[in-house]
């Protein structure tokens, strides 16, 4: 049916059938560098940015590192915890949305559900950024292309995602694996190294690094910052609870043994990198000239963490620190990949739900909600573009929207126990899971708060800014299309009775294309016919009428004088003394319409005549008839059909029976 | 007819009828500031852009200032000569492009169009930068914001001209005459001062300039720069010969006159800032960091020749300095507006001879070629964005465009008079015209030669590129709007027959707008008439069977099955089956469209069913039939004309006829 020679099918592939939706789903091997790359991933720049915060206050404060990073380990199992009794709970894919809004009401879970979004569009930005990142730690050559690079990593992620969930599973599946091993080996390298009694030194440890002296509420503060910082490792964890309808059958089960996994695996890997970190005296700063002793700062990039333990523990230029630095930058990939996986399937459930539009829940050939990846990747792009890719700058932006949804997401949880204590459904009241979530409403609130108090001022205000601008509009869309449904809905009394039928025929100029809605609006012998033509040029007027004589063509030929250059006035106003003569008809007005048309040659027809057809649609019991016109009739065009039999190709002449209808035409009028 | 209170109206005033197009017409005092305009402002830069290169080398070759200066005054001289005769034998307005299309066939009027397409543009970009220029140098505070000004400006002459010629022309004409009369004054103070023995002394005499030392033959080629830059003060000189058509009667005597009266003003104007200019000592680098004692030259911006003149004259700040720099600025925004009117003219002479979208023919409500106003704001905002405003950058790419043009009409003019004595009409030669224009063209062409080679490395290059892509571009379309002409002209075989009238609804719930759609089908009687609905959702198909039912609608809905949850292609498979039961019969699909929507209601409606339009649109015989759907009836929207006499609002119910008529129509078939 449609044609598969079409750039569009060479992009994506063959359109896939509704009943092989199930099939796409992911067996938990899969699953797991799909949905857990984005919590994993985050290990990449989550100890990276808590020890920049601390080198902010010098080497005494570097020491506190991993107090900071047991604090972060705890919230981790806690969220984790927390997560795995929502998933049973909820295993529709809503996730923290879909608890917050059946529990604390529609508005609590558009809260969610805008925080949502916008981490998503983070979720990008930021792994694209880390990852452009790591890129250039192994090739600082390409340090002038940041931009551009990041831009092109997200197109290419958006076209990736166009062609299906299966394909970019199976093609993202071996990074992961590949980083988790190289990320291991470089922790057990070290750590064995160390116990060796030579322990990894990074390159950056020769650089000294002022700190200003500290207050004690300063040294708080400067902790709960590092703290909030290194919290950027807990994003991801959310996208589990946002996925269980892609998991295979047994659904909530494989998507909690993917949810342990993940955050085993997330804590070991933020364990042993912040511990190889504070071994090798790692120093990073969010301006390289911060760092007493670092030679060009304005030309030469700082390595990332990773790529800084990579040099100490492999060496740098080795091929293990290749291995480690690509398989970084491939699973930050994946990450931004969870995104688009997150993203059009929270738009398809809030256009589901009325809270955003219907297009993103409609699903594209290859069963993907294709606006929503769309969406995502613009999203994601305006960010970097503004933000020039600077992970530091966009990671302030990050975490708010995440502890967000996790705080309305754990608290939408006990809230959920209490109505299943109070209702007859008691029995299934379990204590345990209970006092998890209630530790894990406290804590993410709590964190929620430290992270909105210590972000505020360095960018996440930005996120204060949009959220509430999100929420405002899937409201108001919301109410709209409610009020739109009501308009429209029919009920016993509707009842529509209209009358009469007369039809015109809009004629420019003696063409093919008009000949033929002519000849349409003859076979649908409407009660009445007419052709009209507005007088703007009377040289070209008086030409068209000689022609029309000539022609033998018996329809009445009328002319709408036009004082204003204009085709539109002149026709509605024929219309209106049609019916003050005939009274209040239904008119159908037929016009050609040019189709099949390439880009480029839209540029050069239609406009005019798109809107003329634009104002008559405004007018009272008027329709409107395009009859197709096809340029270039050899060109194939995908829903073309095969021709008939019987039927000649479009714009062909056939037999000539024209002229007996237009006199039976003519006559009765 | 239109409302009057819509935000168009407002913004461009009523619509205006064709019949009062002369009343639009220029007398000779607006039409000079009007038309030449662009040529006066341009000693606001032609003098300065020729003491900028003048200054690379040295002191000792500023001293060439007047040569240099009488070579331009000739040169000007030279071409109003030219275009004076010009303007009688081609007084239709298309100018230069008419005289190489007639004389030198089509494809060099095409490079005349093309180089004057780019000029327009140039001409708007250059004339905002240097009159953001004169701005700053009277109000140095604005220095950060010179690009923001210029886009702004752009769009604020965009929106003037949308409005139409004449007010355009009244509201443009007090700053000319204010321009002509301050610089007058400043000629003239200036040298009555120096004639009392106190000659003017400007700020930027004071520092030092080093050249660097020159051969003879980099001396001459730096003359040659310094001529062709200052030829930038002929620029504009072709808007009259553009612009006859605005002329009121005797159109051809008028244009004349204000061409002469130009060209007198044009050359005292240069001639006295060049002096005033050479007694005053006014240095004027490319940066100002390159000369020697300039303080701060990062940061401080560098004042235009004019403004150092007239703080040197009339002293800084002095009430007649801001008068001098003000008028400068808003005489450059007249020049830009010359365009304006330059470029829309233009582009629909090229779309009326088929080389250009047809698009650019069409007049607006106020009678102005509105989509050649947009292209032009369009181009020239997105040049100034590129060259961040800076003149002496855009500058290089200037002048080319407009000496391509004089040569090739000069050039066409000897040929045209080649012609004449060769032809029957010999007594109309005239030997006196024809040395002008074979003088100017010999000038013309050689000038042509020299800005090429003085200026191709400084940017121009960017026009050579430019020009043959819009030349191949406007060619094409040429040959493309020639092949569809031929390919739906309608000759005496033409003759279509279709047959059948077979109509469809499509169904995708129980609506208002569906079920008005079917009301209109009814009405239309046609042959047979069925509802289609799409199986994507098994539960909703049943709930719509079901509420079909219950309604008592007697026409058949059809069910037509959908494995790839897309809607048209099981439509089209529902047509082709019909065809193969009742033979090849023109099918009409009936679709309810929602109209009158703001911009943001198009965002949440209509995408989906205009999908399946475009795809219907493509199927052999199938006519598709829009039923609109007013949404929000109580909404004035535009062309709604009154509400016919026995007819009720569009969207509420009127008598309870439909059923009978279903019945007669279920029964048919």
């Amino acid at each position: 049916m449609t044609n598969a020679f079409s750039p569009k099918r060479i992009l994506l592939g063959k359109p896939l059938e509704s009943d092989r939706a199930d099939g796409q789903l992911l067996p938990k091997r899969i699953a797991l560098p799909v949905f857990a790359s984005d919590a994993l991933s985050s290990v990449a720049y989550g100890p990276q940015e808590m020890f920049l915060i601390l080198t902010i206050g010098g080497l005494a404060v570097l020491a506190h590192a991993p107090w900071v990073a047991l604090g972060v380990l705890c919230l981790i199992a806690i969220v984790v915890a927390g997560s795995f009794q929502l998933v049973r709970a909820y295993p529709s894919g809503g996730g923290d949305y879909e608890v917050a809004h059946r529990n604390l009401g529609p508005r609590a879970g558009l809260v969610v559900g805008s925080a949502l979004l916008i981490d998503y569009v983070l979720t990008v930005a930021v792994s694209v950024a880390s990852g452009v990142d790591n890129v250039i730690s192994a090739f600082p050559a390409l340090g002038p292309f940041r931009v551009e690079l990041a831009v092109a990593l997200i197109a290419l992620l958006a076209a990736a995602n166009l062609r299906g969930v299966r394909e970019s599973g199976t093609a993202f599946a071996i990074p992961t694996y590949v980083f988790i091993g190289s990320v291991v080996l470089l922790i057990g390298t070290g750590l064995v190294r160390t116990a060796l009694g030579d322990p990894p030194v990074a390159e950056s440890s020769g650089y000294a690094v002022e700190g200003d002296p500290l207050t004690q509420a300063g040294l708080a503060l400067l902790l709960l910052r590092a703290f909030a910082s290194g919290c950027s490792a807990l994003t991801g964890i959310e996208a589990i609870s946002n996925g269980v309808p892609a998991f295979r059958q047994p659904k909530v089960r494989n998507a909690r043994i993917t949810l342990l996994l993940m955050g085993g695996i997330s804590m070991t890997l933020f364990a042993g990198i912040t511990a190889l970190g504070v071994i090798a005296k790692v120093h990073y700063a969010e301006d390289p000239c911060d760092l007493v002793g670092y030679a060009d700062c304005a030309s030469v990039p700082q390595q990332s963490v990773i790529a800084q333990l990579g040099t100490a523990v492999f060496g740098g230029g080795s091929p293990l620190f290749f291995l480690l630095t690509i398989a970084t930058a491939l699973v930050l990939m994946l990450a931004a990949n969870t995104a688009f996986n997150g993203f059009p399937l929270l738009g398809s459930v809030l256009a589901a739900n009325g809270y955003a539009p219907k297009s993103l829940q409609t699903r594209g050939d290859r069963l993907v909600h294709s606006n929503g990846v769309i969406l995502l990747a613009l999203g994601a792009a305006l960010l970097v573009l503004a933000f020039q890719a600077d992970l530091n700058a966009l990671i302030q932006l990050y975490i708010i929207g995440v502890f967000v949804s996790f705080s309305f997401g754990q608290i939408g949880m006990v809230v959920h126990w209490r109505r299943l204590l109070r209702s007859k459904r008691r029995s299934e009241f379990q204590p345990v899971p209970f006092a998890i979530n209630l530790v894990s409403a406290v804590c993410t609130s709590s964190v929620l708060v430290v992270v909105t108090v210590t972000k505020f001022a360095h960018g996440a205000w930005l996120v204060f800014l949009i959220g509430p601008v999100l929420w405002w509009l899937m409201f108001r869309i919301h109410r709209y299309y409610g009020r739109v449904r009501d308009e429209i809905a029919a009920d016993r009394t509707t009842q529509f009775g209209a009358k009469g039928d007369h039809a015109i025929v809009l004629v420019g100029e003696l063409s093919k294309p008009t000949l033929k809605a002519l000849d349409y609006a003859i076979a649908a012998r409407h009660e009445s016919l007419e052709a009209v033509h507005a007088d703007i040029d009377p040289e070209a007027t008086k030409r068209l009428q000689k022609a029309w004589r000539q022609s033998g063509i018996r329809v009445p030929l009328r002319i709408a004088p036009s004082p204003y250059r204009d085709i539109s006035v002149p026709v509605i106003e024929h219309i209106e003394r049609h019916r003050a003569e005939h009274g209040p008809e239904v008119v159908t007005v037929y016009t050609p319409k040019y189709v099949g048309l390439r880009w480029w040659e839209r540029i050069l027809h239609n406009h005019k005549s798109a809107r003329i057809r634009h104002k008559l649609m405004l007018v009272h019991g008027v329709t409107l008839a395009l009859v197709p016109w096809q340029l270039h009739p050899d060109r194939p065009i995908a829903p073309s059909a095969r021709p008939l039999p019987g039927e000649a190709r479009r714009g062909e002449p056939r037999r000539p029976v024209v002229r007996r209808r237009h006199e039976r035409h003519a006559t009765r009028r």
